[in-house]
């Protein structure tokens, strides 16, 4: 292992991780020490104590987020535990840094029950500014997210979910723009209905959708009220969208039954979709395939049906890719010293990033490159706004 | 508070923390990304999925340790709770980065119940190489720390018990060298039975102090098996110290009938201790008062009766100052991948401390001062080289 790793570049990167920790205090002398540590410590402490809220202002907790995981849904590779998820924790925590600024500490855990996660990520959680969820499965990553969001004063954010929903409603934005199309008048398919399958759903609606012209479909089909094999989230999901809100059309059967004459395709599901059935959708037609390494359609078939598309993948335009979103969103929040992160902020999230190419809008760019530095801060500002708006920042 | 802050050096220093995360490895371009993100990432994942202690060697676990507190005996504060403990921790993060190269993160725990509290730390061990307990009231420190450290593969170090312990025997030992002095006939007062007492007290022992010449002292006089109001561990120290061993003379009364005709006086209570207690001593003795801010006797005073005196200030000589041990200790135990911290570990830091010094032994400098560059490389080599004689350590 070791010595073949050192030959492969990936592993040859990896030795040692990707992150350390570094002071940001002198620590020479025995006035640093006595300043930094004892006994002068000990004053900021006590402030501290009088005044809980001055630990954001004088620790690092206020610019710092736990990216927690269970391990149970890492990338692609599912349930791999907690040791085998630390380099992806890593990865995001160096992402974080690099493009919201934010100091992030990887947090896996040796558990994977829902009540022990909430206990665990509740008690560390005033070592933090906020909490990151990450690859958690679902459906349990849906009541991780609330407990913790209803029990604690941080944000609570599980990226799979909402990261991903913001960069989809970013492109969707820009995509009817260039289409000259209208957010209420699309009729839209949810193909997968996971953690990103329901986020997605529920931001598009958000974003302006019509609830009613939303269709999901798990690997079972369309989800609608008739089916008796539905989890909870999923039932809310029957009840929410597919004509269950005003009572008007309700769609059934199976994947080429929903895309028929659909004008918006967005797969979440990695489950391959068969191209007569995309070819049976609207014409100018909208397709986001995300799944990776391999999109439920291929991109130059999704081509020839679709006006827009865009993957998950770096090597295909429009890539949908949540690094667009999370650095600024917990920039923003951290900032604004937000108790939570609400959908009016979400959507504010997927406005700066749609905005920033918007005056340069092609159908191979409607979302920006993932290592454009204008997006985070962008992003950032937007969200602190919007805390403020939606009354849920502490800070000034 | 904020306005006031900024005139005074230790609140304008704290401002936003004294430290941050850094990404070691380079996220500018895309190929950046795709080795240290995805596609890449997922390798090494699979890798530690398939053999778990490779963890060790492509994540920062290797190098990086918590600092856990639960808030409950921070500084001379006491029970401040874990946001007040915060500043403490983060100081302490940054020597453990300044003097052993050991990235370590501070967790400031919500919960002050053992069983959570070892729940949690065990549930998030898998995101560290070793766990620093740190500022956890007495007696339940002493349960905290036994049964993390027989669940946990990795060390787990009450810093206030055996960070004290490790550089009193350090010093100690450098004491009766110059004094030319033996251990095994020196008759030791240890005057506190908290967390630095009782690891004081094992560590002396194990250090080759004759346990039957060891008198512990609490606030309510000489430990001893006659007394009906011992803890546990106080009942542990009277069966294994004072005569107890060889069924020898058991000394009963207050500090100054322990402190009668003995050697050597370790003040570790922060309860003063008497002058006239202090006159009663063998001449050429030996006081380290290490209470802090305000030693149990102030060294001017020992000095009147002591031969060699030493305190927890920096002002004085001789401080006692656990930077001396934690830091190698820690880098040590990393370097050789310890599963636990033995006792062989603890004595053989205690030596390398002393040994910095010894070609230069003075009755004013009998350890090394803290800022010297020598002690952590010294001690983290001793105490690698400890583990594998010991046979804990899984590493090279």
């Amino acid at each position: 292992m070791s010595s073949s790793s050192n030959l492969d570049p990936v592993f040859a990167l990896h030795r040692g991780g990707k992150m350390a920790v570094a002071a940001t205090v002198p620590l020479t002398s025995r006035e640093d020490l006595s300043l930094a540590y004892t006994p002068g410590v000990a004053r900021v402490c006590e402030a501290i104590a009088t005044e809980p809220d001055l630990a954001a202002e004088y620790t690092w907790t206020g610019h710092t987020v736990a990216v927690v995981t269970d391990g149970t849904a890492v990338l692609g590779l599912g349930n791999i535990g907690p040791r085998a998820a630390m380099p992806v924790m890593e990865g995001k925590a160096v992402l974080f840094k690099q493009f919201g600024g934010v100091d992030a500490v990887p947090i896996c855990l040796d558990t994977q029950d829902v009540d022990e996660i909430v206990a665990v990520v509740s008690a560390l959680a005033p070592s933090f500014g906020g909490i990151n969820l990450e690859d958690i499965s679902a459906p349990r990553c849906f009541e991780v997210e609330r407990r913790l969001d209803e029990a604690l004063p941080i944000p609570v954010f599980h990226d799979d979910q909402h990261g991903t929903a913001i960069v989809v409603l970013a492109a969707l934005r820009n995509a009817i723009t260039l289409l000259d199309r209208k957010m209420d008048d699309l009729s839209v398919v949810v193909s997968g209905a996971g953690a990103a399958g329901v986020a997605v759903t529920r931001m598009l609606i958000a974003g302006g959708v019509d609830a009613d012209r939303v269709v999901v479909a798990d690997s079972r089909g369309i989800i609608h009220g008739g089916r008796s094999d539905l989890t909870p989230v999923k039932a809310e999901l029957a009840a929410t969208t597919n004509g269950a809100v005003r009572h008007g059309r309700v769609a059934t059967g199976g994947i080429a039954d929903a895309l028929a004459g659909a004008d918006v395709l967005i797969g979440v599901s990695g489950g391959q979709i068969p191209e007569e059935a995309v070819a049976g959708m609207a014409p100018e037609g909208i397709v986001f395939a995300l799944a990776n390494p391999t999109p439920e359609v291929h991109p130059d078939v999704a081509s020839r049906y679709a006006a827009l598309v865009a993957t998950g993948r770096s090597d295909f335009p429009n890539q949908i890719n949540n690094v667009l979103a999370f650095p600024g969103v917990f920039r923003g929040a951290l900032d604004a010293r937000a108790t939570t992160v609400t959908d009016g902020m979400k959507v504010a999230a997927a406005e700066a990033i749609a905005g920033v190419v918007a005056d340069a809008l092609r159908a191979d760019a409607i979302v920006p490159s993932p290592l454009d530095p204008r997006v985070a801060p962008a992003v950032a500002e937007a969200v602190a706004d919007a805390a403020r708006r939606d009354g849920v920042a502490r800070g000034a």
